[in-house]
């Protein structure tokens, strides 16, 4: 991957400041859970009381372990980092360590933070900013396989599943990287680019330049973002289709939503078909050959018999593996996907 | 229409330099054409071969004038404002014009313009730059009717067609706005939101804020952007698609387009009822009632014998008024429209 898009450097260290809760530490227990081979340690304030499992450690520890990047894994309220963390952040910063953040609240407009690193000589690396130099998208077909998560609406699931297929995909010992487009599968994969940040324009390209040529039988799992009838997000999720040109989409949805989010009630949720029939519809405009590899459902508000019932009855009317990454697990999706890709 | 839009101040002075030809006076020449009324003069170089045929004016005639806004109605080579032409510039928003351009290369990044606003108090609009302050979409349905110019592809005529079904909306008395989405478009109307240089996440919220909730009885007549068959751009379309929320869609095309522009060939444009039905359906997600008014297609390649015949050949297959809107004029469009918008 070029220049084009973010890049952190492993170990990281997990700052938790005083997070209040295991809800607000969301990002930090991500990276911890999926990728524990990257995460050495955490360090957090006396007074916090979420512990996401990780060895603590002190800035000395920290120096002595070789961590590379210390990346803030809490979504504070307010979007910012809190005045009372600064401190311990530019006491890392000015120890040498990258900062890594992806709050609305740059890192680099934080005086002592741009102080500290200064000193230091690590970068602040705000994963919500687009790298510069994303060019206009060329729709050029690329080598190399792909599967993009389409959702039904924002927040139903789309990194997870697009995480727990590639892991299953590395499972198998097939090639495959996943490809994070926002900012906690930014820091997850330790690379990407926020693709709801970019200038309009660039949008597709940004999904070009993610998921470049590759191997033939190497598979790019692309996180999704937004959705198709989501009105607030659609551009964001026509142009990530359009630029990833996947081979096979994986529909994302959450069992509960019956209902575009803060719609008001006045934009129902279509049945599955159709929506697998408008985002492949879209998708075969640039790759004819694309195929839905599965519906992947968060169905946590459900019992293990309603959740069997549920998933059967999808799967029948559908004609396709329908899963809950969690609770069954993306084998039958990975199974789809490898048996019928060209 | 709020300060999240970019709004321009008339009477205007269009501005040439020393253009070399007609295609890159293509700006100027075309707000003299829609907004005559606006349009007091035009000030030139000495070298300059082109004549769009505004009375000529000196500084001193433009300050008699009441000249509000000096627009660079050219799009030079490198996309930039030639080092020559800025001491001209400069004098000018010295003498406290407000200047307004539209290109790549940015008129606050140049410092002689800058002082020369400085000092003469006038602002310089760079009318690519979106405004601050632009939501995210909602998606709540608004008052008011909207009709939306869709586009095969890019640079098909989906500005002109905006602009001559306004005016025919205009000549029969109905209450209309013409809605710019782009540069040229926001030099003609004098205000617009540039929607491709919005950030990803704000396309449909930009769309909204361009087209606020307005009388039952009146029409947004929205330019177009994009395609949704572009890959290089069809998340801007999609967005602005939502974002508009149209009540009906009027499809552009060029007759000599065959493929998607700097495709290689490896996109063919579908069959116009494809591009059409494929606009509806997601436009109706959000609005149900949507419905394509007609085709406006640019036929300047063809005699007119065979424009006929074209023309004649679509509407038999499409159901739907087909015309060039300059050689056939945008009344059956609507009529159409009228006749069927709910």
């Amino acid at each position: 991957m070029d220049l084009t898009t973010i890049s952190l450097e492993s170990p990281y260290l997990i700052y938790l400041g005083d997070c209040p809760d295991k809800h607000h530490a969301k990002t930090g227990a991500g990276i911890a859970h999926w990728r524990p081979e990257h995460c050495a340690g955490q360090m957090r304030l006396p007074a916090c009381p979420i512990d996401i499992g990780l060895p603590e450690m002190t800035l000395q520890q920290a120096k002595k372990a070789g961590i590379r990047t210390v990346i803030v894994g809490v979504a504070p309220m307010g979007g910012r980092i809190p005045e009372h963390w600064i401190p311990q952040l530019a006491e890392l910063a000015a120890a040498g360590f990258d900062i890594a953040a992806g709050m609305h609240g740059k890192l680099v407009d934080i005086p002592d933070l741009v102080a500290g690193a200064n000193e230091g000589g690590g970068r602040l690396i705000d994963v919500r900013v687009p790298p510069a130099g994303i060019p206009v998208g060329d729709g050029r077909l690329r080598s190399g396989k792909r599967v993009l998560m389409v959702g039904t609406d924002c927040g139903v699931g789309k990194k997870y599943s697009a995480l727990a297929l590639h892991r299953e995909l590395e499972r198998r010992d097939i090639k495959t990287t996943f490809r994070a487009t926002g900012q906690t599968g930014i820091m997850i994969a330790g690379e990407g680019i926020p693709i709801d940040s970019v200038v309009a324009d660039f949008i597709s390209g940004a999904a070009e330049v993610l998921s470049p040529d590759n191997d033939a039988d190497h598979w790019d799992v692309i996180e999704g973002q937004g959705s198709l009838l989501n009105p607030s997000y659609s551009g964001v999720s026509l142009g990530l289709l359009h630029g990833s040109q996947p081979d096979a989409i994986v529909l994302c949805h959450d069992a509960e939503r019956l209902e575009i989010d803060e719609s008001g009630g006045h934009l129902p949720i279509p049945e599955l078909d159709e929506v697998i029939h408008d985002a492949l519809q879209m998708a075969r405009r640039l790759r004819s050959q694309c195929f839905c590899a599965g519906v992947s459902v968060n169905t946590s508000s459900m019992n293990d018999f309603d959740r069997d019932i549920y998933l059967s009855k999808l799967q029948s009317e559908l004609g396709l593996p329908c899963v809950d990454p969690i609770a069954t697990g993306m084998s039958p999706i990975a199974n789809f996907l490898l048996k019928y890709a060209l």
